[in-house]
């Protein structure tokens, strides 16, 4: 952490100051945990409410803000937005030092960039090419001819097989798995047969990978995670997937093979995506939906389910089935109105 | 394993022994896959049923229980917290021989406690902490300004990014990962942008973490687990949630940012929680259930489903459901029969 | 990737040559990606018009194939058979030579048999055995008295616990973990103690095991995976599960304690199964479904849905919910007419 004056961060944040200009903040928290040492922001109605009785040393708030309290302010056209510059300040990144720790194995004929951090206990592969800037933590595996672009970033323990490409900017986090087999295999008579996966992988740039993720090399051609898609903990993307560019994929989603994913596209939590799907550019996916073997999800409306159909479709059929209890009773009723009406020789059983 | 006799696994138990008492037990198992050299117990009628033909060494049995065979018996007030007992004795651990193993790698202002094991190719960061009798297993890789408090068993494999804090007596399982960023991004016009994760995460006493579990810390402020939780494999736990103390939460697990849950919560395997959702303490939540972001789970009655809700409720719904067919016929029948008492004008389409 | 004549794949595959028997082929790919360097394939109708303008080096067809065009053909009983004959010999795998790496750590007591790689950093407990032809990638922990039968492979950062058994040609993916603690814990008084978990695991052979699964340990007794079984990547199996032979699962499946599941059996993906749930030999159970405790699924018809029924009458019931919009106004409609058939002093509210 970092000590800066408010008029500094009024400074990075280009705000303007009212209150205490030499006040020191050493970090940053919620509205309602900030101490008087911290910043904080408020963006929004809930936040205003909360600015009443919070001990923050700081608040960056929008132009309008009306109210007046202990803490000094910042006043910025987005405080959210201020708020992130301000972090990256009072928490910078202490890049790790230049250096290839003497435990480091580095086959060879694998190349390493200027300015690389290569941790300890590491493992590069022959023909492997790390660019300039990256950073490779403790233990990570980096298999035969992978190339990984300059500033990308390997947390500890990640695996990389054989023949993967990684972009610029990247960041891996630890456990994750890339260019494993996919899985793909022939039942042959009494026994399944592995059908050879020769292809490989390709990750973008400013692409994040969350921790313990797997992406399948594929059985042919390429698995791809486009330019800036970021992808949560957990999740598993199969051979052959084609993943667009500034995709967001929240945890424990699993895609299936030869998926195909449209740049913008969201997709919730648990989600599971079939064989083949095409999930068009901007489309949105709930959490825990089941988009069916090449079903097709368009832009627009947000699907949810298991299918997953049209998020307002949905919410109609769990409406009508949280009212069945009525239905079958109006039907009981029914029946009684009809057989009151019926003559006695023209009942029905 | 260890060879202990009846009597001696009596007097560990506070039992008392019918049979032979020097026969030498040297394993356990079920009551129905139990030899003549293991010890095994019998609780309920079904197991009750299941001694007749239990070729056990010994039975752990209640004091009501009536049979007689070829195992000796001992005769206790619970079989179940007896037998549990035994297994420790039976099954001692082998404490790893304290020792920091030639190939650790021990940051300068790092401090290892008395007594600790540390194995082969570990690597513990500047200004970690560990306490005495810890044990951390080969490959595990403790960042910078951890603390791990005493008694706590890292096993093989496992990643704790920087500036976490584990309690005394945790143990987790090989493959988790501890700390790696929160899943925070803000799209900025044509990309995302990485909102800084500069929160930390805290880990209670006598917690248990599965295997390849992933527990990130939090955007701001921590993401805690409490005391004596105990998490399955392949959990996930997202950036600021709170999770209270002597929870337990089955495999496949996941939570959404900022959800908090009670002390004593029980939650099924591949249940997905919303963010900011609260589960109370003692609440019951089913396996694959889907609690909705901020939605409230209250104690007394499971929940299940997606959504979420009462289970009763969640089965009703279910019954109705399957009883649609009969509705529909039903719905014929009645249209049916009222146009055979409709006036032949009067009739609707 | 080995370059080949198409007269030496033709001799590879058992087929007969027409057109360029000396064309030069160093790769393959799907019928719609493939170079004039690639091998492809096509075996039913859709890759029959996508021969067309396939720009394939060399397509593999069955006999009764008519098109010609630019590339070379190979006629053959089963052309996807070949075409996985042929990958063989186009992707040539390079065993990792035979040799333990100066880092590796085996322990006095542990044995490796000739012709195994053992890699960088890679640890082998006490007591440990591993079979001849065995691959081991860096960075793996082989725990103490684990047996490791002939010609498996083991990828990168593989965690395998004490006691465990693998078969003979096993593939485990990097970050599988085998043998931790299965997930028992029982609730004394205020706080939840540990079941000591002192069974084992023991891995068929043949049988691969995807990235980040994780396969728990019995309680008493073993978990066990059969012969031929296939695993796909974060796949959960509890405490003494008993997965047959020849079972293929999907990703991010989840098995509960003591899941019985028969040969044969096939289970998509981010299916959860219930605590001692029987899934009887060539069972399928569909994506997403939820098996309750105890449930019994036989082979014969699939089953899908939370809870898993006969896909046919899971079908059946979603279709049932989906036309409930219009069941809701036929029993509008049906008030309607009835209502005035009534008389007014006999209409009911």
């Amino acid at each position: 952490m970092a000590e800066l004056t408010v008029a500094r961060i009024a400074e990075i944040c280009g705000g303007r100051v009212e209150g205490e200009t030499d006040r020191i903040l050493s970090g940053a928290n919620t509205i309602e945990n900030a101490t008087p040492s911290d910043l904080s922001f408020a963006e929004n109605r809930k936040a205003f409410e909360a600015a009443a009785s919070s001990k923050a040393g700081c608040l960056l708030v929008p132009s309008a803000f009306e109210q007046s309290g202990e803490w000094s302010l910042i006043r910025v056209p987005s405080p959210r937005a201020a708020f992130m510059r301000a972090l990256a300040a009072l928490y910078p990144k202490h890049p790790l030092p230049p250096s290839i720790h003497a435990t480091a194995i580095v086959a060879p004929s694998a190349t390493v960039g200027p300015e690389c951090f290569i941790g300890a206990y590491v493992t590069v592969g022959e023909g492997a090419s790390i660019g300039p800037h990256c950073s490779v933590g403790a233990g990570c595996r980096i298999g035969d001819n992978v190339t990984i672009h300059e500033q990308t970033t390997l947390h500890p323990n990640v695996t990389v097989y054989e023949g993967v490409r990684i972009g610029k900017r990247a960041i891996l986090h630890s456990g994750c798995v890339i260019g494993a087999d996919g899985f793909g295999f022939t039942l042959a008579g009494d026994h399944y047969e592995k059908f050879p996966q020769v292809g490989t992988v390709e990750i973008g740039d400013d692409v994040e990978i969350g921790a313990n993720c797997c992406i399948d090399r594929a059985a042919l051609g390429v698995t791809k995670v486009g330019n800036g898609t970021k992808l949560d903990n957990l999740v598993h993307v199969a051979h052959n997937c084609l993943i667009g560019e500034h995709v967001v994929v929240a945890a424990q989603t699993g895609f299936s093979g030869s998926v195909t994913v449209g740049d913008y596209a969201a997709i919730g939590g648990q989600a599971g995506i079939g064989e083949k799907a095409r999930i068009e550019a901007k489309a949105i996916v709930g959490g825990k939906s089941g988009v069916l073997t090449s079903q097709r999800i368009a832009a627009g409306e947000p699907v949810w389910g298991i299918p997953a159909r049209p998020l307002r479709q949905h919410l109609k059929g769990l409406a009508h089935v949280a009212r069945l209890s009525a239905t079958h009773e109006e039907i009981r009723d029914l029946k009684k109105r009809i057989g009151a009406l019926e003559p006695p020789e023209g009942r029905q059983s």
